[in-house]
């Protein structure tokens, strides 16, 4: 590697090491700050954007940059670097061009914003009080737009955040993919709703010790082989990863005792997370080599160890005599089979995090149509309650009984995140690709699941996921799994299958 | 204010927010970071050290400055000024003299080596081998070293690191106080040697929940009234307390099963630590008005309340029945009078934070005597243990079993901190000084102390101490406090009275 491709790269690596101290802040503002000091945080938080900001800007930056590339347009004239050196700078190229084009101020400001709006957002959910967080959210969503405007004017402002967390991918190339998921799935939806509803254990009539659903959490980390050497977990009130290096990756989850369910699928779904993060080639760290693939493909991760190994009957028939023996009160009249199909059961309700593999999807695609009428028309912050309302009765007949189990439930827009749901559903679409894909090279997968022994997987996901990064982008990388056009068919037959069994009827 | 002063501070404060972000990360570093990622700690803290050096060597930080002051002579000659702007601009100088003197690389480098050397420091204490830690702390000397060369390679080198942590303090100010306190000291621990001994409890026959310890810390933590809204405590090898903002203060503590007074007794020190730092005036906040105004200060704050209350016959009085509560099969055999000398007990061994108030200065002494001919003169690393254990032979006749008991004790050097120890016996002295003050000016605070209320003596500490922050230098602060020049009769009295009373016997 040149000299100069080096000192292009140092910097580009001081930046990285910048953004996960921001991460570490961000991460302890969430799981052990105390209340009080929520303004010195976004204080810190604020000038260290700005620090960001300003090695984007750099002449150090712009200088090593240019001599490899046309600042206006990003084509490379430096033909003597390697296809892949090429591909990392293209990817350098689009970090830098869009910090370069937000003002330091607006950066340093909107950061400041987020974090208090973050904070303001638990308090209205704590107390199930809109009014708390709402002038927080007319002014992320201004922050949002201006956003948009500033980084290109020139297109649609929800493509242009969207392909912030998805880069690439469009509102043309999603709605007719979602379009057609949408039918498909309120198809199954809607068969199902017409069958003979399944024998369930209702969770929330015994208490779960929350002492031993985090024993539990724990265990399932160290099974699916999370490093504990590099990494941990904690309590936040919104389960979330983030990762500060490779050898440290942390993860949230929470635990209710009435909810068995949601405290072990957090933990396996941020367990996903972090595998991921932990699994990321360490020689490229803070270039964009060494960050993750896209959102669509973090959630890939998540999704898959949560729904195809935490929410599946091999898994289960392999382990469930040990939950039964931690909880033996509560499970101990139950069999294996009362409890997957418990924790597989198809019902409309208002919470997207504790919603099934069927009506999860919907929960994304009215957070995706309101998302779209927000950022691209003018929607005041007062009409938002109804407007969720309404788009949940349309699409899932029921109506939340409160702002917590209704607008307030994610924290999503109080951290900025508009464009950032759709990759949740995207997760779910490439994840059942690839575990599809891994499904066929891997011969014993299924008894490796049943028997709790995840290398052969860790190793799959990690040489065909983990290690990439962003050396291709996610529709690119997911087709070269798939094989052909990234399309929704293993996901559809995936959940067909599944619920057929189920349901024992066939969808 | 004028603007180009609001602008100078403003620039000030950025600097002060960057170190309180380097105080998370080394919070972060020494209670919940995964072991494996130390190199990625080590090498955020080394970024972020270099941009704290480019703020202070930064050409608006200089232009700024040269507008009051002469930048070689730091010579005030705007007139306009407001004597206490004069004072603030004269400490702002000295930190920036001080950084500016130090090449940003050689910073960085320190920085990341330091935050390495603290790590295996541990290991080493955990495993009791002294080879792990060697050659980072014969770096962390020659750094030290070279560090005193570049502040001010004209004068001796242990007083140009003195002067970090006691601002204006020099050795020959010192030698003469620490050798009349020395050979008090010895007469003092020489009379009691020769009294019979008293009765006491042996704690470490008994085994005590650390549950509960860490119930009865919190519930002293209260008492005092540090305020948990703005702060929280932890648990660390060593403790401390770190501050980020006057809004979030950190302290750590240890619990062992077998000593109960190790644990209470941290708690209550770092609380006087920390309830300093939560009184520092926060329109100062990031100016050297809101710092600390010396180490030396900050310890009396620290043994005031871990000693003067927390070892003190009156606190006990009145709180001896809940701790019996607390632990009924440990020492409900025992009365508060077995108690109270129980932890005033005064014994040679080998580890100073373990030590009572009589020889916990010469366990002081010692590490000062080393420390200068570490500094000053040229000693080989391989010869420390020996030197350790010789001098410790020397003024306290015992020599330590093990290196955890020897010269791995504490974390101080570890961390690049030498010059620092003198300052825990400056705030003995210091902190003498302050109580009797105290106690004349809150005539009923011998009461208060016995009914746990302690609202006159924390408002009076936070008007006279904690507010003042660097607005006075330390002897300056002390002496207007005693009214004469700082001296050690008031520590020798509260001592001499104290363990007469305990030993029953004129001292």
């Amino acid at each position: 590697m040149s000299e100069s491709f080096q000192n292009l790269l140092n910097i580009v690596r001081s930046i990285g090491t910048l953004i996960s101290i921001e991460s570490v802040l961000r991460w302890d503002q969430e799981t052990y700050m105390p209340k009080g000091s929520i303004q010195s945080r976004s204080n810190q938080i604020k000038l260290l954007s700005c620090i960001i900001q300003d090695f984007y800007k750099s002449p150090q930056l712009i200088e090593s940059l240019e001599t490899f590339l046309n600042l206006e347009t990003g084509e490379i004239y430096n033909d003597s670097l390697e296809s892949s050196q090429k591909r990392l700078l293209k990817e350098i190229y689009r970090d830098w061009k869009i910090a370069n084009s937000l003002p330091t101020e607006f950066v340093a400001e909107f950061a400041q914003l987020k974090s208090e709006s973050q904070y303001y957002w638990e308090e209205a959910y704590n107390k199930n009080d809109y009014s708390i967080f709402k002038p927080y959210l007319e002014r992320i969503i201004s922050f949002s737009k201006q956003k948009a405007q500033f980084i290109n004017p020139d297109i649609s402002p929800y493509d242009v955040l969207l392909d912030l967390y998805e880069p690439g991918m469009t509102q043309s190339q999603l709605d007719p993919i979602f379009k057609d998921l949408k039918s498909q799935i309120l198809d199954i939806f809607s068969k199902i709703s017409n069958l003979k509803s399944i024998d369930t254990i209702n969770f929330s009539n015994s208490s779960f010790d929350l002492g031993k659903q985090q024993e539990l959490s724990i265990q399932l980390l160290n099974k699916i082989g999370f490093n504990f050497n590099c990494g941990r977990i904690d309590l936040s009130t919104h389960p979330f990863t983030t990762d500060f290096h490779p050898t440290d990756v942390r993860l949230t989850t929470r635990f209710k005792s009435n909810d068995l369910l949601e405290g072990f699928t957090s933990t396996l779904h941020e367990g996903g997370h972090a595998l991921y993060e932990q699994g990321i080639d360490q020689q490229w760290y803070g270039t964009p080599f060494g960050r993750y693939c896209s959102l669509g493909v973090h959630e890939s991760q998540s999704r898959l160890w949560e729904n195809h190994i935490g929410k599946s009957k091999s898994f289960w028939q392999g382990h469930y005599q040990k939950i039964q023996g931690l909880f033996p009160d509560q499970l101990g009249d139950y069999n294996v089979d009362h409890f997957y199909q418990s924790i597989n059961h198809v019902k409309a309700q208002p919470i997207r995090v504790q919603s099934d593999e069927i009506t999860y999807n919907l929960h994304v695609l009215i957070r995706y149509e309101i998302e779209k009428k927000i950022i691209n028309e003018s929607i005041s912050v007062d009409d938002l309650p109804d407007l969720w309302n309404q788009t949940y009765h349309d699409y899932l007949g029921i109506t939340p009984d409160s702002l917590k189990e209704g607008l307030l439930q994610d924290v999503h827009w109080a951290s900025g995140l508009f464009g950032y749901f759709p990759t949740y559903t995207l997760g779910n679409i490439y994840g059942a690709i690839i575990f599809e894909k891994a499904s066929e090279e891997i011969q014993s997968l299924d008894k490796n699941i049943q028997d709790g022994d995840f290398t052969l997987l860790r190793q799959w996901l990690q040489t065909n996921i983990h290690s990439v990064g962003r050396q291709k982008r996610s529709l690119e990388l997911i087709e070269s799994i798939q094989g052909e056009p990234v399309n929704i068919s293993p996901f559809i037959n995936y959940l067909k299958n599944k619920y057929s069994d189920i349901y024992n009827s066939a969808l």
